[in-house]
């Protein structure tokens, strides 16, 4: 009686939770620190304690107003700050009407894509991709094309993403630090992007929408810079979220960025508003509007993911094993030892090494360590990569 | 470029967001105490003392685990909770697995809708109704039917709902304490909807589901009993929301409940879970859902409500105005003094009365008075009231 599809996407097993919760068991079994769980992509570094003291300022403020109904689009201070901040740092000349809060990028992905899409539209996706990309583009009735990022860097293979683009094509959506390779498109890449865009808008005659995901943004290392894409291209919007540069996944809270040099910003602005509406958002939660407002410029402490990460790549190279060099977010992308990626999984599970195969991303041949886990995880692992080296050896 | 359907709903205009922001401008032309605002429903009764000491408790445990993704269902403490909860006040027999925290009353809407909806489905709705209703029903691809409640006390018309079903009918809406009229369905009319559902399911050989949306359950005055529902049915799915019942509209924080009586729950619970991944909802804000846990049984408080409602039922009434008794949330119903509902409003408007013509519900003839006000505003606003009378006398 019910819908099949939701019931199907409800129960459908997923690889990434199954390994989690295998963890969860195993160590119960075997003991906490004999089981190496890289399977989430959850934050391992607390929020900074600006965010602590913020809540505990906005607790003063009158509760009516401080837990109240927000405009849709969210509060004009914490619009404006956020609109203040992407000018100081990229440039822009946004303003608050520019600027939407949502309930963190997922919210912010799925109003994007119902706001532009029509049904029987085509999105484009760079493979491999985070998983529900596809959801939310069959959800809205479009059609989720993959692209497979170049295997020789994981930067963008533009002949293949121009080859893919039709007249169906309504929008491409990116993502840089991309989850989960950790690769960063630069800049040279994505003026490239911008270009295959541009001729194909002549060629078609109708607008092809980058739909950027950024929640991975602050999360860089060794002074990577990551370029601002609606800096590149016009017709861009910001997913972004505060989930990973601040810590607060479970708080649900980004924003949307429609940038002021987009032609016809305002009625994209306006079908986002009707997207959120129709998908059941009314506001992004009150309390966090105030927190970011108060935290914009926080800075985001990623000393112990790079220290990981370091740890990471230094243990597994002097092993022998190949994966992506990662630029940022905190994944590593690593190579399976045999075609594979399943049986490989497999066969590290028996040495309690928990990595989520690459099918659930979209390709195959590779594996997903999740590098937001405790040093000593890191540190305690490395034996364990050896023996599951050694067995291929 | 974008779709027209989001355009639309994103810039039409909204009869009570306009009173608003003209009630604001009013304001600030002649002084806030000049003009009676009664276009809203967000509460006037600050969130209780119980959330403020939950969060500043909360805000002492570890961050990483406080901000962090909880299951897409919520965190099991806080589901338990309710679960509990309603055990002990409905005599159910609920488990955390047959609850489902939700962003808000919106968001458990939406989620339900879509999914137990088929494209072409239809759904019932009681008219005067929560003019969201309709967008979600529409933008789940199902037609909305519009029942007009019996005008007589604004109880469920069951022949007009027995006349309304069809084939396609996937559910009906149900919201007691009703906005915007104030009224509470009785059990002997919540027993006669039961029958006519079960007597449709067998003559048509499929379920109704009632969607029932209680976010007004807790604001209820002189003693009156809300029946619950799914005591009542056993195919009801129960949309709850802490926005009203402890003032924390902003927040988003609410839950699904499918009942263990429902035949076949596990499989709605399940298409619940998918429809909330389809529509870009992570998980409930973590923050509240550890509030949530914590003041599950927090007292609501409704004295400033009941004032106000006393107040206004007395003032009103004896200036000859005709309106519907309100047995909870906080909305009187007045028959608007001329056919058109919206020149009565206007008329009022000249005298600084901002009430919310019933063509904003779907149906003729009234207008709302929010009465979550400032006990001043109501108090001042009855000489208002005595002119705009006295023009029709």
């Amino acid at each position: 009686m019910v819908n099949e599809k939701m019931y199907e996407l409800g129960s459908e097993p997923s690889a990434i939770r199954e390994l989690f919760a295998y963890g969860l068991a195993r160590k119960a079994e075997i003991g906490e620190d004999k089981v190496f769980d890289f399977s989430l992509g959850n934050p391992s570094i607390p929020a900074p304690a600006a965010v602590k003291e913020a809540i505990i300022e906005l607790l003063d403020e009158p509760p009516v107003a401080l837990h109240g109904y927000t405009p849709a689009q969210g509060t004009p201070g914490v619009r404006t700050a956020i609109a203040d901040s992407i000018n100081r740092r990229f440039g822009m000349n946004a303003a608050a009407a520019n600027i939407y809060m949502t309930a963190g990028a997922a919210a912010s992905l799925d109003i994007s894509i119902n706001a532009v899409a029509n049904e029987g539209d085509e999105f484009i996706v760079i493979a491999p991709y985070f998983p529900e990309y596809r959801i939310w583009i069959e959800a809205a009735g479009c059609t989720c094309i993959e692209v497979m990022a170049r295997e020789i860097d994981f930067q963008l293979d533009l002949a293949a993403i121009e080859a893919a683009v039709t007249p169906k094509t309504k929008g491409i959506i990116i993502n840089s630090p991309n989850n989960p390779v950790g690769s960063v498109y630069s800049e040279e890449n994505l003026r490239g992007l911008a270009d295959v865009l541009c001729s194909k808008r002549e060629e078609l005659g109708s607008v092809i929408y980058v739909i950027c995901d950024e929640p991975y943004r602050e999360i860089v290392y060794e002074g990577v810079e990551v370029p601002y894409i609606p800096a590149i291209y016009d017709n861009t919007i910001v997913c972004y979220s505060y989930s990973k540069s601040l810590s607060l996944p479970g708080e649900r809270i980004g924003y949307l960025y429609v940038p002021e040099r987009m032609p016809d910003w305002q009625r994209v602005y306006a079908a986002i508003c009707g997207a959120g509406r129709a998908l059941g958002f009314v506001c992004a939660p009150s309390l966090f509007q105030g927190v970011i407002e108060k935290c914009v410029d926080a800075p985001t402490d990623v000393a112990a993911y790079a220290e990981n990460r370091a740890l990471l790549c230094r243990g597994l190279s002097e092993l022998g094993y190949e994966y992506v060099e990662p630029r940022g977010a905190f994944y590593l992308w690593v190579k399976a030892l045999e075609p594979d990626e399943q049986a490989f999984a497999d066969r590290a599970k028996a040495h309690e090494l928990l990595l989520v195969p690459s099918t659930s991303f979209g390709c195959s041949g590779y594996v997903r360590i999740g590098y937001c886990v405790d040093k000593a995880t890191i540190e305690q692992s490395i034996p364990a990569f050896a023996a599951l080296m050694a067995e291929y050896r």
